[in-house]
């Protein structure tokens, strides 16, 4: 879309997910706030608890975009098995980071609870630190590839302390328009606002609510004006067709 | 997990779901189907509406799992691309579905808007048809890959009619149990438990609920005396750990 954007790639680890036992929620999350600090997901992977696996998508993805995001499989237990994985794709060795081992050692356990716990304090050699604002072990950055816990509310907190710290490009707008119609009943006039706005990405997408069909239709672009001329003529369109523009968003 | 099973990719086409715009709920229905039919969904990914990296990753997924289900861009507009994408996967043309073509003429428009309506008509060549049970067009299958639409209630419709139609493999069962304690409490006696079952994937999910923390430990394997077996050993380290197992399920 932009020659300068930055992207990203999430990867979704977790047998949990592929079973259907457990509703993803990080992606829309990360991809949400990704998208506020202007870096486009482009790509996102659900993939299970199998070392090969992990280590050959983590090495794909790191090459291809500027930034891999992981969630899941940091905890204590033996299904726990990220942080080695990416050890193993960076190939460096799996070390105690000591300001982990610290917040971990902060709670008293029985030595042998303790020696679980540490488990979470192992990073690839080299790896910084995410910070953990929920006051849990930390998750940790090893070149652009950033490795989070798997639930929510920490996940979250997370992704929040990297705030500021990425790299970003041009931010992505969204302006988006509905109107209760068919999609066949504009899609004529939306494919050639399309291709006089090569630069602007137009999604149509249908919806059925309250006993009637409808689409939305949402112009993604990094040019505000632009925006703003296209949705002229979507709205143009729609009246065109018979209907009425409704609930016009700019994001 | 067993030399016989049956697995599958699922693809989430649409940029939606990467701006996060929306939230994905076809993932987790789709795993959960196809579960119940002994078909396991070892990968999943969400991909942009753009034709290189719909081909490319149709091409990838469909050589390495046993079938493809892919969700979204199979409406009337310019966006809907993955029929197109399809085909050229494939490498071969598009023609136009005489019974998907029947029945969206079922239903008169202006001559504009059912040429929009009749791009819903075009398959790669050799395609056959997954029934749309919701009464509108069809989706396709060819060899391996199964072309589904994106809003969930039509997804959901066509998916039920291939119920039987797929081969299957040996049914995955999840038992489960959960217990009020801390994952590190009795890491060291699941990776125990988990060493002597490598053919059961034991699964450890910690939760926080009403004040207090919690781990559900999940079972899943094709073999349900030896599921038994092992969740009377699970719930024994939860009572050695000083807890009680609660909420015991099977499916």
């Amino acid at each position: 879309m932009n020659h300068n954007a930055v992207t990203a790639c999430v990867l979704i680890i977790g047998n949990e997910i592929l079973s259907g036992r457990t509703q993803d929620v990080n992606l829309n999350h990360i991809a949400q706030t990704l998208g506020h600090w202007g870096i486009q997901v482009r790509e996102a992977r659900v993939i299970p608890d199998v070392s090969t696996v992990i280590i050959e998508t983590v090495n794909e993805t790191r090459a291809r975009y500027d930034y891999v995001f992981t969630t899941g499989g940091i905890g204590p237990t033996h299904d726990d098995i990220t942080a080695d994985c990416i050890a193993e794709a960076f190939e460096v060795d799996l070390v105690l980071h000591p300001e982990i081992a610290t917040r971990i050692e902060q709670r008293p356990a029985p030595p042998d609870v303790m020696a679980s716990r540490l488990r979470m304090a192992r990073v690839p050699e080299g790896a910084t630190l995410v910070d953990n604002p929920t006051g849990g072990p930390q998750g940790f950055r090893i070149e652009n590839v950033f490795v989070m816990a798997g639930i929510p509310a920490v996940m979250q907190a997370m992704l929040s302390s990297l705030e500021g710290r990425l790299e970003s490009g041009p931010m992505v707008h969204s302006h988006s328009v509905t109107a209760y119609l068919g999609e066949s009943q504009i899609a004529g006039a939306l494919r050639d606002i399309q291709s006089r706005y090569p630069d602007v990405d137009l999604g149509s997408y249908p919806f059925f609510r309250a006993d009637r069909y409808g689409t939305s239709l949402v112009l993604r672009g990094t040019d505000e004006a632009r925006l703003g001329m296209m949705m002229e003529e979507v709205k143009s369109a729609i009246i065109e067709a018979g209907e009425t523009p409704q609930d016009v968003r700019t994001q």
